[in-house]
């Protein structure tokens, strides 16, 4: 184990110092510190700290690789035949109800010609101009809201089976509430996938399809915001800072180093980026999907991974390990129109903040998006729609209603309500009604938030 | 049977008529007609044969008294211990996860004061005066978007807790997709509840406290749009007639004659209504609400209920018998500013619809929003999240799969892809890409429909 947390190379230069006693007990005390202050859930913005809690909770996720939930291929039966088959009594019993009743198999789907390289579309060279005509064409669909505040689309998505566990779609419904909160107070619209459009870019790459199309689409808009399924607003009052991203044009939590220098496979975080409508997000999907196409591209792409990223364990190909490679074999490409975003959470790894909530309770407010109050706390690995995840089941539901319950009471308290505890469904008042409403004021001033208010302007 | 189609009097003359052999048989033959007339779901725009229909239907739905499903009361035991319960092995099962684990319940709801009458809040009289002054000082929150756009807000929820049944969720989930699907394509805003804000107010009457506390938190919300949780968009192109209700407050789908005339408990639906945020409609939740409180009093107005409307069955008071009491009975003082529509189905009836979507595909086309291409269809007395619904739990399902996918389709075609079939989760394109996305039209003009485009305005 010592090996994995300080090298190879520590590892002998401890082993000659045990042969000095002192300096040994010295390095292993070090050691123990580092690991107890990592565990901790060190302070934000340390990279190495939050990497090793992140390393070590999170291998096992990607390796199952089924991350995201967006969609899957479908293997079912055809077993939907007549009604005469349920009893009277069974008939209308949910409880008995055996859902491949209805569920259908539509037949495999087409095989793709192998011969052909696989492509997201027909190359578009000139979406800038494309876009910048249809504006100027349709002024009743701005790509500005107001002064500083650009059009967004959210996108996230689900299986449109039901999920194999039972209480996985209670879970993705309210998360999907959770998003629906958010974006209302901050203007932005949402897009809830439930459709495969492209079979082999299944899984996690099933995004890359679903970005392009719904770019090229919609001119309109400015930024798209892909958040994925398991991930939720923690604060409802966190405004992303659009002005700090005027010259990027894809913003991920990441950090530099971990990309550039250590090509550490969770150097970034794919489950909640920013990109922007215009060719050069066009041409980066390009680049971005040709490891995505399912079985043997995607395998040997998965091996050639594993060994150029660090730490990143053996599964097939993930967009997020695509991302980090393709970052740091062309740098000079793309760099320079990529935000690593570690200033507040765009993503926030659950493992390190849900225990913290009450601490954030007591001593924050909303609004700051960091490891203070993080915008997004994201459960990679629970995975609750499927069989098995990589954590306790238990831990993972608990986390997600206190997550989801944190979020809420800052919507709930708009309206004068909070839960009774973090772990309660119930709600409790917590101010009173009167007879002149407009005069209370909630305490976030999330009620008409200013970045809500549309100021005329002559499109 | 006889006297129930027919009534009392009606028997006796038959009796008499047998006693003359031709008559019998005439009339005999003429009530074989209607029937079979009625059950091949009867031409729109007559009342009579939809009621029927209607009646026969969903005469259990009521009786069971769990319509809504937006919020139930928790009778939750707490199990919530520690972790080490788990073996190592089922503990990331979620197959083997027992949901009462982390089930929390935080004691009994205060007991109301018996000797206090229910109230919604504190009585407000100027509430137009109020919001009137909140606008011109608000610019930036006007309640019309565009010439003839009202700012609508449409409100809908479900219960906190998973639902009893391993399907209810998923359901709930699609229903909530394709909700955001309409409103993003309308320029709605969606609030989704999970929230039980008034333990007396609890099962469908859970609306008016909520309604009501949106509408005085929002002053910017010209009309509030109640949707129940299984009701459906189906015609996605179609834009509500807004200046159709210019001078009326509150909009639902009924027929005069069934409710000022007959008093017949589904002579209205409240399942999917408009809301204008006024005054009026302030005083109207007042008038509606005190048949509502949980245990006696909703019992005892179950019983006058029953009574006095026709055709309905024996159960607790609910809101939809309440308003259809309210509007018979004080005609005078609210008739005026109440639209009852059914020029297109703003509720759709789910058992008159469903069967017909092929039809509808063959013959017509989305735009039309009445029962050539209903609006809404409302899958009332299905009941998914529940144990028991009113109807084979198969055809529930198989309907609000082949009702999602019908809508669905029509947010499809805008990208080029639809489902393999009604019955299908998969989807197929059927629209190549090309190079030049923007000069690709949908069919339907949804991709950047007019109804959406912001005129640049004074505020």
């Amino acid at each position: 184990m010592l090996d994995r947390c300080i090298g190879t190379h520590r590892v002998r230069q401890i082993q000659r110092a045990i042969r000095h006693g002192k300096i040994t007990l010295l390095c292993l005390f070090m050691t123990v510190v580092v690991l107890r202050g990592t565990i901790g859930a060190g302070k934000f913005g340390t990279p190495e700290q939050d990497f090793n809690d992140l390393r070590n909770h999170i291998y096992a996720s990607r390796k199952h690789a089924e991350p995201h939930r967006v969609l899957t291929e479908s293997n079912q039966s055809n077993n939907s035949k007549n009604d005469e088959a349920n009893s009277a009594g069974d008939a209308n019993n949910y409880a008995a109800f055996d859902i491949n009743k209805i569920l259908v198999d539509e037949g495999e789907d087409e095989k793709p010609d192998p011969n052909k390289p696989y492509s997201l579309g027909p190359k578009i060279s000139d979406w800038d101009e494309q876009r910048a005509k249809w504006s100027s064409e349709n002024p009743g669909f701005s790509n500005f809201i107001g002064a500083n505040k650009p059009r967004v689309l959210l996108v996230t998505g689900s299986s449109p089976k039901p999920c194999e566990n039972p209480i996985g779609d209670h879970y993705l419904l309210k998360s999907i509430k959770n998003k629906i909160d958010y974006c209302r107070l901050h203007g932005i619209e949402i897009f809830y996938n439930m459709a495969l459009l492209d079979a082999e870019m299944a899984g996690f790459w099933a995004k890359l399809p679903l970005i392009r199309k719904l770019l090229i689409s919609h001119p309109e808009i400015e930024f798209l915001w892909w958040m994925d399924s398991d991930a939720m607003f923690t604060d409802m009052a966190f405004e992303v800072p659009w002005e700090r991203y005027k010259d990027s044009n894809f913003v991920m939590h990441g950090w530099n180093e971990m990309v550039y220098d250590q090509k550490n496979w969770i150097g970034l975080n794919t489950g909640s980026f920013l990109l922007r409508n215009c060719q050069w997000s066009l041409d980066l999907l390009d680049a971005w999907s040709p490891m995505g196409p399912k079985g043997k591209i995607r395998d040997e792409a998965g091996k050639v991974l594993t060994r150029e990223l660090k730490n990143r364990p053996v599964f097939e190909a993930d967009d997020q390990s695509a991302m980090v490679y393709l970052l740091a074999t062309q740098r000079d490409k793309w760099g320079d129109k990529v935000y690593l975003e570690n200033a507040y959470y765009l993503h926030g790894y659950w493992g390190i903040l849900v225990d913290r909530y009450e601490e954030m309770i007591e001593n924050y407010h909303p609004g700051l998006g960091d490891h203070r109050w993080p915008l997004v706390t994201h459960f990679v690995g629970c995975k609750p729609c499927g069989k098995f995840g990589d954590y306790s089941v238990e831990r993972c539901l608990k986390q997600m209603d206190r997550a989801f319950n944190f979020g809420d009471n800052q919507i709930l308290q708009i309206y004068g309500f909070t839960h009774k505890s973090l772990a309660s469904r119930r709600v409790k008042r917590v101010r009173n009604e009167t007879g002149n409403p407009l005069e209370a004021k909630d305490e976030l001033g999330l009620l008409h938030p200013a970045f809500k208010a549309v100021k005329a302007s002559a499109s």
